[in-house]
């Protein structure tokens, strides 16, 4: 299928463009604005919205296997733009009618990059009922893609007479007046991934904008929200395994010398490391087969539409926590691992090798691995879904 | 599909039958002639005999599905049944179009089981060249399904002039003048799988009855059968990994008591017992997606018929010992591991859980899983495929 | 020291004695009557029974280098000695001057074996007051060595007026009248056990066989006890693991075919067997110093005698927990993991290798491996000792 | 020992100075003079040195602590210290009477810190053969400690007559004249270990100054000189696991908050999060103990003196062997799977907690980890030791 086709072929250019600049920016971190610009320019942001309201239309596995091959070059940009196709997908699963008919349309024509300030771990920003919407003021952290973007999907709590708190979601200009991004990413991974600290002064969010209302139980089609970022970030971290793997080999074939006392003539003919070469593959060829197979589950449940049951959505989330486990331990076992095949050479400052592990071990502690094993545990015991939250 | 049900369906009986006296039969060892008739009158010897020649016609990745779900319950009998579709497909993938429309319609007709004698490490079976055929003397071990077989598919050794020695390989009747087997399996797995020391004396093979004359080199197509074999045993790992997780699964549910000092009230609900039943699970769940992907290549590998390659035929044989692999480890750490989740009790000698760890310990004894994994490190380093021998 | 020296020699010799027809006992399971005198006869009974009572006042450390030693060929009827050892040390532990000075010289003049009744899952056996002592009534399961045993410690509950329970501790002649031993254990390994049932029947257990009396809370020194008894389970798993890989490592030198496909001509030159035989071989040596480490902290414990404070008690407790993790894993992965090395052929029934695994997985079920971890971590990350208990 | 107790305090107060610029310096790499002259000062350059030369005599197990503890906070000034001793070492095992008595208290006396040019994988540095010595053309790479260094131990290849090479080892001192030192090492770890790369043009090195002529075979005794190098790698990635593991603990305690959806009101009582802590722990001390048993083995093959015997030597290099191993996984483990018990705000670059998976993932790949498996696999199986070379 053409259409196909070309976004394979952009994926391919956009993936080479990244990959030119990856270890030169990740070493100085910060926004990356050229590189955001040619996402941007690049069509791509359309990707995953339908196609009557002028997107591709893509599936979201589509959209996948998309981030996966951009994660192999680039996991911080690959994060911010998988983040802008989550706020695409909020708009659909939480929007009403009437604001996906507006927003979709708008978000091509004026060529929005979607950011998000929902970090569920950070209470601090409050919403205050006032005449036909709330005032925002306060502080979300960790949001991540928000430096540079456009429009912004943000969570709040309005604080009830009683002192308990209610959240509500919705979305406003990243450059509407009171609202400031700071640029105070630090970490030693994932280091473009425009993850701010965003503050709102008095920031009015009228109920046009509003997305999930305080104390609205979201239905389980809204909660696949939760298993499509859950996918977004087991794509990202296959990729990250992809892409170690990939450069080792590289360095592998042409640069390592046989082993001191070894088995073989050549490295490459070495028994042992072909032993530990298949091993790295096998945890790429699982996580791989887990994660497509859960990702098709999930084009199965977004197409149920409302009539997705609970049950359903829950065994969706558990074939993607499985995916997700062992995307995990893929990424952070290949990515330094395969420092032990190709040799000492490979640690050489200008390859950025050490990166994959860097990125990957970052992101991979977005919600605890241990929970999701527990998770499936469960499921697989006594056919309990875990109850939909921020991370499950 | 009507067809595909009834398959199912006398599989489940299958399994059923084969259930209520696997345990007293593990104990007891030897033959299970009643068993094996069982099976002969399933219909399920017809499996994989094309329809035109009055089978049912199965694809191979059906029949390893029957495998996998008679293995939960018998893994030895599963492999004497395993090894007679294997016969099948050696009569089609070796002989010539006379034998196929000889044998395939006989083998229904006459209700014939098949065994083999193809031990490949044993060569102390010769075979002299006379007018018209050959004659054969010596022995043969590890004969599986060889005992209570009607006919046998043989390997034997021509020796040359100069001393060197080429194979060929036939088939006979069990019950031949000179033909002898004698019951002298004794392991501490897989205690039924007919495993005879096959003893020939002045047993004439006439030419029409070789399959694979010496010297002959076998074409692509036919160096699948070591692949077909490869993915039969790879199913009954997996089949015995699938059986042990359930028996354990049901006692779990029903008996396990609270860990004494844990950290929940129930074993079930037990955050370090959900967490380790979840590692079972993906240790198998990974192990099921790759054989999967493995038997449906081999589908495709057997519809391409002559035209496959050697590179074609080598990707499939890395796929099947990828499979080989994950399910190699699901069988051995899944049917020893259960017993910390189920808690002693699961060891009383009646239940026979031990059996799924005595059964795939002794069956992935077959070649060995580290030459699997150099084959796939060479493989992914340098594309390269293994050579087709009796194990790759 | 000419005294360690005799019983080096006493052990190897009855390490010998037993080695001769532990394949076939394990077959057959049940009670070994000879082998049990064999060990009454070799004057091992009185190995931790202080010189001043007679005994050889050896160290426990000692003791658990014999108990490793046996373990290694026979760890059925080690354990039925170890539990012999472990009812030695409760008199040390628990008992009065007087019952020491009563029971230990008694125990070597009349050749008492002695047994328990304490498993404390099961709390049957019930226990009511009546003038200078006790009546006791119900049953006890899993009793190990009691068939065949003199003696008997026990452990019983007095139902309190509100209906709560508190429990005593004491100890009959297991021929007293109404005492009842039921050799009923049947498991598919450690069959020889003597892990019976006993009954009880009006048994009275006057004051002066109490050793502990419903109410009392034990000190640090008493509660060691469990320690012991965890350190005792500890060398049977590191006997088991160092049992398997020598027999394993026999059948390799002398019968282990060159690897199909292999990279060496001879197994044992292949690179990839000896890498994995490495492995095998870190699991039992760290087990091994880990173990080594825990008795010696134990021998140091038991000499502070009543001055043994909570946290030095609970340090102990965590060492020997560490240790007993280790050793666990090594017995469970070396018995099952021998087998890739060794090849098919170790798989023959009458070499009986399987036992190691049979034997280690069934005695590692005692109690779960996971709280001992829960347990380490806790220690480690907060300083806070596990409460003493009857399995930590 | 009032002795012990200063090496002690001396190594304390040096971790405190070096741990201050830990993570300032390891972002900037280069060389560190104020740290080595702050090691200079420490008087530990004499730790090994022997009394009767000036020095402290230390033990090379004492010396394996102190390296052991500076690499919890430092491990590339800590192996550029550890470098120093080696060449102590050296002059001792290769070194001639004249050469020890000149030598060594020269050491002391002139504040030398030595460094090495010995890479035996880089063969470019020639000796040619002149009247009283040799003249020294050519390159080495990866000295590690050359940077800043007073002496270098060197090995050079003397071209024989047919093209053959054979190996001589000398010293120089580094500002002689046609020696440069070129400070361009640059790797993602140990960024401080002033690896540069060293040229010599026409510079003499008269036979005075030769520890090894070309040709000579060296004794058991003196190649323990790739032992006690093999074991300062061991401490190092030890003291890099302790040093991940205590600065992770103290985040831990401070910092981590309760897992979202977990099983306990604060982290630090999560029993998943418990249960793997205990791994990481037993992982490093596993590798501890491991490795004070072979520290110690090597103090006393040392004071074997020349009586060691080749099997002796054999014996003790693969019990360090064994340590390396187990220290190598500590390392790579556990500076990786802290970060998934403290959660994503210990990615803070201002914490610096990558740099140990950092360190030890570039200093574990000194030599393939698969081959001293496979060597202690040979061993074990076959009582065959290593043949002694650089690596072994």
């Amino acid at each position: 299928m053409s259409h196909d086709l070309d976004v394979q072929a952009v994926t391919a250019q956009l993936a080479e463009r990244l990959a030119a600049t990856a270890v030169a920016r990740d070493r100085r971190g910060g926004h990356a604005a050229a590189e955001r610009d040619a996402i941007r320019n690049s069509g791509l942001l359309g990707l995953v919205i339908p196609k009557d309201a002028g997107g591709l239309g893509a599936a979201w596995s589509t959209q996948y296997q998309v981030l996966r091959r951009l994660a192999q070059v680039d996991s911080a940009l690959t994060h911010v733009y998988a983040f802008h196709n989550l706020q695409i997908a909020t708009i659909q699963l939480w929007g009403s009618a009437a604001q996906q008919a507006d927003l979709l349309p708008r978000t091509l024509r004026e060529h929005w990059f979607w950011g998000n300030a929902l970090n569920p771990r950070d209470t601090r920003l409050k919403a205050t009922r006032v005449e036909g919407g709330w005032v925002l003021n306060g502080v979300k952290s960790y949001a991540s893609g928000s430096v540079g973007s456009d429009r912004l999907v943000l969570s709040a709590v309005e604080v009830q007479p009683d002192g308990s708190e209610r959240q509500l979601v919705g979305h406003v200009a990243t450059r509407a007046a009171g609202v400031q991004v700071q640029e105070d990413w630090d970490s030693f991974g994932q280091r473009q991934t425009d993850s701010g600290t965003v503050t709102f002064e008095q920031v009015p969010l009228p109920d046009a904008a509003v997305f999930q209302r305080p104390g609205e139980t979201p239905t389980p089609q809204a909660t696949l929200r939760t298993v499509l970022a859950q996918l977004i970030l087991t794509n990202l971290y296959l990729g990250l395994a992809q892409g170690a793997y990939q450069q080792a080999l590289g360095y592998l074939r042409e640069r390592t010398r046989p082993w001191p006392n070894g088995n073989a003539a050549q490295a490459i003919e070495e028994p042992l490391l072909a032993h530990r070469w298949a091993e790295l593959w096998l945890k790429i060829r699982a996580a791989e087969l887990a994660t497509d197979a859960a990702q098709q589950a999930a084009d199965v449940a977004l197409a149920r539409g409302a009539a997705l049951t609970a049950e359903e959505r829950g065994a969706v989330a558990i074939a993607a926590a499985e995916a997700k486990v062992l995307a995990h331990r893929a990424g952070v076992d290949v990515s330094s691992e395969v420092f032990e095949l190709t040799g000492p050479g490979a640690t050489q400052g200008g390859l950025g090798l050490d990166r994959f592990w860097r990125n990957v071990r970052v992101h991979t502690l977005h919600d605890p691995v241990d929970l999701k094993l527990r998770d499936i545990g469960h499921f697989h015991l006594q056919g309990r879904v875990p109850a939909p939250t921020s991370y499950t």
